[in-house]
């Protein structure tokens, strides 16, 4: 086969792979093996083996990817869109993601913090630190948010869209992804807005 | 020994397994075994068997434990304060908290959502759930804030308040306990004061 082809199959290989990964994660979390990885995919296990050296190097994969398509999706957008109207986007995209990676990814969270990442230069926490700030910034130089900490600003983005919080509003509270994205774009704006002396102590 | 003693013997010996447990998942999360536990503990592994059936128990048994002390805290602090005040003062009770369980809290996040738990009448997690509503339906009946979905509110208090947030703010941030503590409780403010259309697309 000519080279090209050999790594196109190799790149759908490993996303079958991902996407059984992603079963597994949602069906029995973090608890499954290469072997219980080839079975589920189909793929047979000499080549799991060849694509990954361990179910860790597996979670770390399945968390790049659906990183790497947030990161993707925020670039696309933010060429395009500004202000507020760039935020709701970028909201919208993220919480359609996060709920089409399901269940999966509320059990491969990492127990380091979003800003350690950044001050680590973990490539993909600062790719995603990257495609936030601009809108952040942009935010701040518009005036619709007052001047602040963008890396607390971006702290506060990341944590309110969480992965479990958005499958919690979704699969559990019934939620629509629209109105999940709307009232977290809110609550958002609401932080950014809040003088930082609002919790002061009566003098 | 009289069966008293024999208890506290047993309860002091299991918080001391539970320090070691929190030492262990700090410095190496999750991946430890009882005897692990034993050795870090100087606890006989005979009586960590007798205490935990398995490290998924420690884990547990830690997580519980700290919503423990947090749902005390929050009984303690609500009969005695109200309002703004009352809100202040918990949230400075489990940002301190949240820094005296450092590292190790981050560890063994639970995969299910907040909401999901409580529909399912986990006992701790309705117990937190049931620590924290009255503040939010007294700022609310106060109209400090808005009338709003209480159940979002709640969700919104327990995300920001997240122990990997705490920690990220403490230690790579550097800020002191205080700081994090007034800064995410205007956040949170902030957030339930936002009203909820202010993401609507422009008319």
């Amino acid at each position: 086969m000519p080279a090209e082809r050999l790594r196109r199959d190799s790149a759908r290989t490993r996303d079958r792979l991902l996407d059984a990964a992603g079963e597994l994660l949602a069906g029995r979390g973090t608890e499954f093996s290469l072997p219980d990885l080839a079975r589920a995919s189909g793929v047979a296990t000499a080549t799991v083996y060849r694509h990954f050296t361990s179910v860790h190097d597996v979670h770390r994969e399945f968390y790049h990817r659906m990183v790497d398509e947030l990161v993707g999706e925020l670039e696309h957008i933010s060429t395009r869109h500004h202000g507020v109207e760039r935020l709701r986007l970028i909201d919208e995209r993220w919480v359609k993601l996060a709920v089409r990676w399901g269940r999966a990814s509320t059990h491969i969270r990492r127990p380091e913090g979003f800003l350690e990442r950044v001050r680590a230069d973990d490539p993909l926490t600062s790719a995603l630190y990257d495609g936030l700030a601009p809108t952040v910034r942009e935010l701040i130089a518009e005036g619709i948010v007052p001047e602040q900490d963008v890396d607390y600003a971006i702290l506060l983005w990341i944590t309110l869209f969480d992965e479990r919080v958005i499958a919690d509003l979704t699969a559990t509270a019934g939620w629509t992804a629209r109105r999940v994205a709307r009232s977290l774009t809110a609550s958002l704006l609401g932080a950014w807005r809040a003088p930082s002396d609002v919790a002061a102590p009566a003098p």
